[in-house]
């Protein structure tokens, strides 16, 4: 057995999602609102990030925090949406996660507090992803010197923003990055069956309600901004991608690695062994995540 | 209608106390481990300080975050025990509104995961409190350059601590603070009733939960170090306590300084008209909490 094997079944972010999963088994008629204190815990298990500050501010109408590395190049801005089947979780819920990111790169990030669903459905989130990408431009950030980044649902955001760019003949931005993206909103990917047992936190019926809440009963979920799977990645930003290789959601990342790669799109997909939905999230305790976020930072380097 | 009065109906703590208590009543089984998930919410009214790094540490073998603000004296140290009854909150869930009282102060704050109840009753807390301050001295802190610092049960903790260091002939912190204490064990106050129509979070039945989880069934509610309303006082360091003159608890602080003072203490209490239990916690977003951080600084320089 080796020691990634043993990390799926002893790290924090495995014991937590455990126990959300436990809760939820506990009381299937659990509110949105206790479920939002519940996915609040996310940043639990990732240390803090030492070295940064956190400025509140409003970008393009849209909430978020700034996390602001000592020493960061703060022309090079990361918009990070949060992940939480765009009904959960918060800029809170990811700050140290988005902390640590961005220290690693040497850049600056903003963590979207963009409209949740199912208050607001599709595209809300969207929008206010392309609403901060707009102020920032306007404010004066050249569009490579962007990278939009995010997990899970919001990795889907940072990976359908720059598709909402694109339609709209704007400048896109550099980098796309994604941890763990959840692009299938028809729910039938195959590893949704064969690491039903390895993943600790999702389940199709799970992601069922959050396409309920995010879609509604009117939108297709074959749109290409709310899944990506079925858009067209002609000139699309060069691209990384993260998963655990146990985890349900992993050929959501493959199945995009082959769209975007027929494309010409320059793509990278690492498939971190053993680990769990958003391993990243273990930043400051784990280092598998210590080398993938060197990974990353070589990826982005090597870019510009 | 004053401002303030208006405050107590309208501000996000009031707004959070309220959803808190509205679960509460309709889930009256919720598990300790969802209370705590909603409890970790507490951080959400109090805007991120700027300014502040964090850095995760375990000092005298508990662990917990320190607040470090730019440009603050490290030889001046706050140590920062959270509220929640003993048994909810953490570092995590008090880590802004400590930095916000460092940063005024020009202090660092080391803000204590203590161990909590049930599974650690009386007196685990306050012994995790003496061994950070052991800790802090041993390392080369002077102990009149520790201030102990907390809100409600924390506050409790706070005033507590150092009524262990004077039992056992150590030295003692130069100040102490708390917001909002909770002091009385024996729930018994007076404005448990004539302000429980206003306070939108305390109810006896809530501290009757926490009293029966720290104190279990073995332990004396007229503990000096549990309820430090029982306390000798004599030779004790300087006090400030705040309240809001709406909430449950006010009578806790009312009645500690009347006995503080009678023991020769130099005690000063704020008692701020129409806030709610631990006010401080809107710190950013309300102009009384910013007189209220600017109060404690001339307090607190004007001692030193």
């Amino acid at each position: 057995m080796t020691s990634q094997t043993i990390s799926t079944k002893t790290d924090a972010l495995y014991d937590l999602y455990a126990e959300w999963s436990e809760l939820m088994a506990e009381n299937p008629e659990m509110s949105l609102r206790t479920l939002r204190a519940l996915f609040d815990e996310w940043h639990q298990p990732t240390v803090e990030p030492e070295g940064v500050t956190y400025r509140e501010d409003t970008v393009g109408g849209v909430p978020g925090i700034w996390c602001l590395p000592h020493g960061a190049d703060e022309s090079q801005v990361m918009m990070f949406t949060h992940g939480g089947g765009f009904a959960v979780g918060s800029a809170s819920s990811h700050r140290k996660l988005a902390g640590h990111v961005a220290k690693t790169l040497g850049v600056v990030s903003f963590v979207l507090d963009y409209r949740r669903a199912p208050e607001h459905p599709h595209p809300a989130q969207v929008e206010d992803g392309v609403a901060v990408f707009d102020a920032l431009v306007a404010a004066g950030t050249e569009p490579e010197n962007i990278t939009t980044i995010g997990d899970s649902a919001g990795g889907n955001l940072a990976i359908a923003i720059p598709l909402a760019l694109k339609e709209q003949g704007k400048a896109l931005p550099g980098q796309v990055i994604a941890f763990s993206p959840w692009l299938d909103m028809e729910n039938k990917g195959k590893t949704l069956e064969t690491n039903n047992d390895t993943d600790a936190l999702i389940t199709p019926a799970l992601l069922e309600g959050m396409i309920a809440g995010v879609l509604g009963e009117d939108i297709d979920p074959k749109t290409p901004l709310a899944n990506p799977l079925y858009a067209d990645f002609t000139d699309y930003p060069r691209l990384y991608m993260n998963a655990g290789s146990v985890e349900s959601l992993v050929d959501n990342a493959q199945r995009l690695e082959d769209i975007a790669q027929s494309a010409g799109v320059d793509v990278t997909l690492n498939v971190a062994e053993g680990q769990q939905h958003v391993f990243p999230f273990l930043a400051g305790r784990s280092e598998v995540v210590d080398q993938e976020l060197n990974r990353i930072k070589n990826w982005y380097t090597s870019g510009r």
